[in-house]
């Protein structure tokens, strides 16, 4: 009988924390979701690989929302996940299990995971965005994770543009997020513009959320479309700069914006042809990543395979 | 006695021939300048190179502005530079001469310069900037060059900025290359804004250099100074998306305009400071290129030593 190897990866979001079975394909065989892990981490972790492991283990993995340091297996630092940052995971995992652990940021991780097993299979390089409140980023070069800040949210795209949080003026980040789509939309509707987002949550404007602006967009409201069209223009904007700069075979787009891909992501399809090198766009591929939640589990164990 | 081998090496501009003996150190042992190879490159090439062969050079390399095909050995695309793109450089000169033959693009092989011998010398990671007509830019990374377009002129700074030659609006060369600088002073002087400027070159407003806005902007002329200094400040935009992409331990300078080192460039670090992750920003060096217009020479001759 072979025995066929899987580890157990997790990730570690602000609140959430996912765990799974991961086997040496990429393939997910079991899961578990915690929706709060009180903010006892390594005891959630502790108790939900206690709960995962098999004889047939080889690796604990985790992505974390931060910036680590792989050699110490510790958060250097993670403004959503401080109780992270004291932690050194090989040692209280390691030992504890008698398992190799290996650490990563959970966006080079879920870039990780879309090239193992998901949208940039086969790719030899390709630039990962994920448009979620913020937006991340990571490069594949040569087949392997670029391992450099790839702060793909924190080019300028505007240079006397909006403030963004990380300090700068006109990040794309603050043009192409959720997060840039809410304030947008709740700065027009206090300016008594006419959407149908006023009716949104019982009429509180500021619950209206992205995947409320997709819905209305769907529905045709005017104010909905054109701020999901603006950011997908800079989002555009963005990814020529970036087809440019790494001339990748593939730019992969995941998070909780795809949803809206039908007119977010074909704005920005269009403006990036506008503006990158032709050759450059001429074979590149721009793709919606494919494994959802679990990409970033899934690459941080392909770590473990490829070790 | 020791042989010292040595690298015949050439720099191949749109109208300049550069050709010199390289050793293994970087050094340029004999130069030989060309101001025109009249159209007849490869002529002129034989000529150079058989004038600098000795027993001790064990290879020939040629640096080359355009997109090269580097297995080939051939020019795929040299706006510039046309008559070299039918040439097979290692079947022309390889056979010819008995020897390896490598080419490269003539970004990339000044950045290999500045990294072998110049100013990025002992860094792992460095981006590398040269300022002249237009931007070019090349990466290190992991102490190579990055094999990607990285047209980092070519990156859009205002998303709705000046038309750039690549057809793209707002690229970081259409503010901060000489020409940009040069078209922004003209503009002003035709729109009559006063500036001392308009007694350069005989009063010909249309041969007014980059150097001249230099000089006038030693001088105190505002025009030229506020030219200079926008120029700077976009340079600080770019800069600043390029280290919260790379996360590089240095940026390198070069080109023609870094004679105006102490008022464009510190304009570029100050906006640069400002706007980069400010954990990048504290470790990385803004250094001016040292090897001036050998880079690309020395750059091309150190592929063939590290083959």
């Amino acid at each position: 009988m072979t025995i066929m190897p899987v580890v157990i990866s997790a990730d570690i979001g602000g609140t959430n924390l996912r765990i799974g079975l991961i086997d040496q394909k990429g393939n997910v065989l079991k899961k578990i979701k915690l929706p709060s892990h009180n903010g006892n981490l390594l005891e959630a972790l502790i108790d939900a690989i206690t709960e995962l492991i098999t004889p047939e283990t080889v690796g604990i993995s985790l992505a974390i929302a931060g910036v680590v340091d792989r050699k110490k297996g510790q958060v250097i630092h993670s403004p959503n996940l401080q109780e992270a940052e004291g932690i050194n995971f090989i040692e209280a995992l390691g030992n504890r299990f008698s398992l190799p652990v290996i650490i990563e940021n959970d966006a080079n991780a879920a870039a990780l995971g879309e090239h193992w097993a998901g949208a940039a299979r086969g790719y030899e390089s390709a630039v990962m965005l994920t448009l979620g409140t913020g937006i991340g980023g990571a490069v594949i070069y040569k087949g392997r994770l670029l391992e450099v800040a790839a702060e793909l949210g924190h080019i300028t795209v505007e240079a006397d543009g909006i403030r963004c949080l990380c300090g700068n003026n006109g990040c794309l980040e603050s043009y192409a997020s959720a997060r840039a789509m809410v304030t947008r939309v709740v700065d027009a509707l206090e300016k008594g513009e006419e959407s149908l987002l006023k009716n949104c949550c019982d009429g509180n404007i500021y619950k209206i959320t992205s995947e409320d602006i997709y819905h209305y967009a769907l529905e045709g409201d005017t104010l909905a479309r054109e701020t999901l069209k603006n950011a997908g223009r800079y989002l555009g904007v963005g990814i020529a700069s970036l087809v440019n700069i790494f001339s990748p075979e593939a730019v992969v787009i995941g998070g909780g914006l795809i949803g809206a891909w039908n007119i977010l992501v074909e704005e920005a399809k269009k403006e990036a042809q506008k503006r990158a090198f032709n050759s450059l766009m001429e074979n590149l591929k721009i793709l919606p990543a494919q494994l959802g939640d679990d990409a970033g589990m899934v690459g941080a164990a392909s770590l473990v395979f490829r070790q």
